[in-house]
């Protein structure tokens, strides 16, 4: 699917594999195109808990690349130390990197890999449940920058991508709580029927049919980002929760003293604060408003912020990448399943979308 | 003109404006396209020499970026700093660069450009010979990496061009030089006819009708460019001369101590070495190959290099970019405005080409 966006360059969306289609694709590839030499990037995370898997899986030769795990090591200098060994280790146009990971290697070896000798193939294969359902999809390659997010990168979709949800077992429930955020999203802004199902559902990472679920949330972003990969409209809708959300994430990264929140759990506070927000500028009816925040709820702890927190993410907003001039705009929702983008709130909407949360 | 190349992106090539054309495009655009803000980077040199030219031709108010001057500072932590004030300073995805300079200000600012954000739009103003005739087509960005030229860097063209050869000026005869040496190149691989016209008329930077040239030159490559975008093939002819002459730049850029050569001074070296492996190889005649070294010795003075700088040359021609796996490809003539990729040599022909420079 090909759309005009960005400088009229024509938008290359990946084919995403499943499972065992996804396996013999990616071996079928390495034989095809005949790659000089091939890297494997993982995190401490994924080595320990997943590299025996892809192992199995993959018998062609190659060269493991580790980088230091989490959102905090999403900088730069973790890409110059890459870049090195790419170099060291002789790596050339003809190189392939597959990342073997969550968003933060998918973001970060994309980018990488994207930027090596002017850009070398990449293939991902995501491994948490966030990655899966979210990073698969859309090319958002980069690394933060100066304690803001996803400062500094480009959009290029990978070679392909292969998901394989066996690697979900060995995942923390909070990682898996923060990729089921991101699920819930897609229903809240495209498919009422799909969050009331994964809301009803409680699916947890032991014994749940999620499969279906995935393959339905990476088909509703495609969707959405087929129609707009640069982001000049529609996608935006994909950034339901994430302006209060990741002025969130961003605060408590860069005050790691307080709590450690991952992405989908700052997001699904962002949710829950936009849905007060939409109740008082886009008509969100009073019912609805009060589902969103009882299904988040049920499944995140709730989190208190005191003063200081509240200024500091309100500073941040201003920040945040999404937003013109000084203007804060916001993606609401008109009701569950429908979204508005560009929405200008006040600062009083703000203050009472802290208090809703709270409350 | 669009063609399919690396993961099926259709490429897009900038319109480059001359003149008075040029200058009333950039007004045009940025009123229609209603930037939120426009960002100027220059580097010290152009901040003396070209941006009061600039100022005649741009009315619409702009924020001055400026960088260090020079191939020793084309590395990534230029980009963190520009990055770090686009950030300061407001920048957001609508925002606009304009790149004042030579090929460093816009191969780094290009880069820089293309990874803000995620990408925000960029528009070149080549200010020196070389820039107008090379770096202004074909999309590389990037800077310089451990050493190595060019080794981190992306494939995109700005939004459009605009040359004004005005800018010469205030040319140093040395950086004029740099650029007429790419010029003869693009004789060399593509119009036999050209370099003559080039040999003979031995232009210089006071009095010479160069307009023609430059535009002759951008065809050429726009040519070449356009046909293959990610040099899987055709394009490599124009790494003419510049495989030896890279390993060259890039030593002396590595021994400041020793002397100092511009990009297409050591290209120029490049050229005549590689005139003589094209004797040696794909039958270029002696007559031609004599006549080349005859043009560039009647251009620029002669370099001499020591045991160690050819030992330490040698080696760093196994690290260029251009090369897959550990063998040495050169672009070579069978004749003067005819050459063949992807030729072999040996370390003798290389030998021998130092003992034919030298001679």
């Amino acid at each position: 699917m090909h759309h005009i966006g960005k400088n009229n360059i024509k938008y290359f969306m990946s084919t995403i594999f499943y499972h065992d289609n996804g396996w013999k694709q990616l071996s079928d590839t390495i034989v095809e195109k005949s790659y000089s030499s091939v890297f494997v990037l993982v995190d401490q995370n994924t080595k320990s808990h997943c590299l025996s898997h892809f192992d199995q899986h993959f018998s062609h030769p190659y060269t493991l690349l580790t980088m230091d795990a989490g959102e905090a090591n999403k900088h730069i200098e973790t890409c110059e130390h890459l870049w090195s060994s790419l170099s060291e280790q002789g790596a050339d146009r003809n190189s392939l990197l597959l990342n073997l990971g969550g968003g933060v290697v998918t973001d970060l070896g994309g980018f990488v890999a994207c930027t090596y000798k002017r850009g070398i193939d990449f293939i991902n294969i995501p491994t948490s449940l966030l990655a899966m359902v979210d990073a698969s999809v859309g090319g958002k390659t980069g690394v933060d920058f100066q304690g803001l997010k996803n400062q500094i990168g480009i959009i290029r979709e990978p070679a392909f991508v292969v998901i394989d949800d066996s690697f979900l077992t060995t995942l923390p429930s909070n990682e898996f709580r923060s990729g089921y955020a991101e699920m819930l999203k897609h229903g809240l802004i495209a498919d009422a029927d799909y969050f009331l199902d994964l809301a009803t559902e409680q699916l947890d990472v032991v014994n749940s049919p999620i499969s279906n679920h995935i393959r339905h949330s990476v088909e509703i972003k495609r969707k959405v980002v087929s129609e707009d990969p640069y982001e000049k409209g529609l996608r935006k809708i994909l950034n339901y929760g994430h302006t209060l959300g990741h002025a969130i994430e961003t605060h408590f990264l860069n005050h790691p003293a307080a709590q450690h929140l991952l992405h989908g759990e700052a997001i699904a506070i962002g949710m829950v604060m936009e849905a007060e927000l939409s109740y008082r500028t886009t008509n969100l009816s009073i019912e609805e408003r009060d589902q969103i925040k009882a299904v988040f709820s049920s499944i995140f702890d709730s989190i208190s912020f005191d003063d200081s927190d509240r200024s500091a993410i309100k500073a941040l907003l201003k920040h945040d990448k999404k937003n013109e001039s000084s203007e804060i705009r916001f993606v609401l929702l008109k009701a569950i399943g429908s979204a508005v983008i560009d929405c200008l709130v006040s600062e009083e909407d703000i203050d009472a979308a802290f208090r809703f949360y709270a409350d």
